[in-house]
């Protein structure tokens, strides 16, 4: 599988408000998934969780995670793996607004909630774009 | 997390031909995901991948998988974790048609790569409908 730096293209449609599914690992190492929103940043991914959610104490325990994104069209996706390589809280809920007003044109609405960020670094990715697989060479604008 | 069976509700959303994304294992343990065709029948999904698939190779080391449904307005997605608890050849192509019907409304193009069956047996569920969390209670039709 091809490594970072991503192909323009690719950076073009991640920087677009996908829908997206991210993959942890639950303590039996077992894979665990759940769809998220993100955001795309230099090469990272921004994602965000209420502190209660399971996917939390798996990343704390294994920073080994996937995410599969997916086109308005899904017959074009890319996956990235990597690691999660920092988590903070979002004290100011700065992070899950951005998240909202991306995916929502507004502010995210649970105010009362502590929220965690929680930063995604790619080391390896595969796409496809409808009949055939994206590779670094094809997915460069010619 | 709940386990199955099903409530009605999600039996009738995931019968739909939803986008999906499946994650696997790599051999150092850690989450691969892509996106993926799949067809739901008896509380089982089936799917389907090329014989040079990496994530076949993956499932025959290590079946534990998981499977994350979106639905076309993908605030409603419904997450499976559990095993592949069979693979076989697809010989004749009958599932890979059977699956390119159900999204495409076409038999695979394709014809001249064999490809290879997976069943996929989930032992627990977690979902999320726009503003809140799918529960076995709330999920019933009331």
């Amino acid at each position: 599988m091809p490594e970072p730096p991503l192909p323009p293209e690719l950076e073009a449609f991640l920087a677009l408000p996908n829908a997206a599914v991210v993959a942890s690992l639950r303590s039996d190492g077992s894979p665990h998934t759940v769809a998220t929103w993100y955001d795309w940043e230099a090469g990272r991914a921004l994602l965000n969780m209420d502190e209660g959610r399971i996917r939390l104490s798996q990343i704390r325990r294994d920073p080994r995670v996937a995410l599969t994104v997916l086109g308005e069209d899904w017959g074009m996706h890319v996956s990235l793996l990597g690691r999660v390589v920092e988590i903070y809280d979002d004290v100011d809920l700065a992070d899950i607004d951005r998240l909202a007003i991306r995916y929502q044109g507004a502010p995210f609405g649970t105010r009362d909630r502590r929220r965690v960020s929680a930063w995604f670094q790619p080391e390896r990715w595969h796409g496809w774009d409808g009949p055939g697989p994206l590779r670094p060479e094809t997915a460069t604008p010619s």
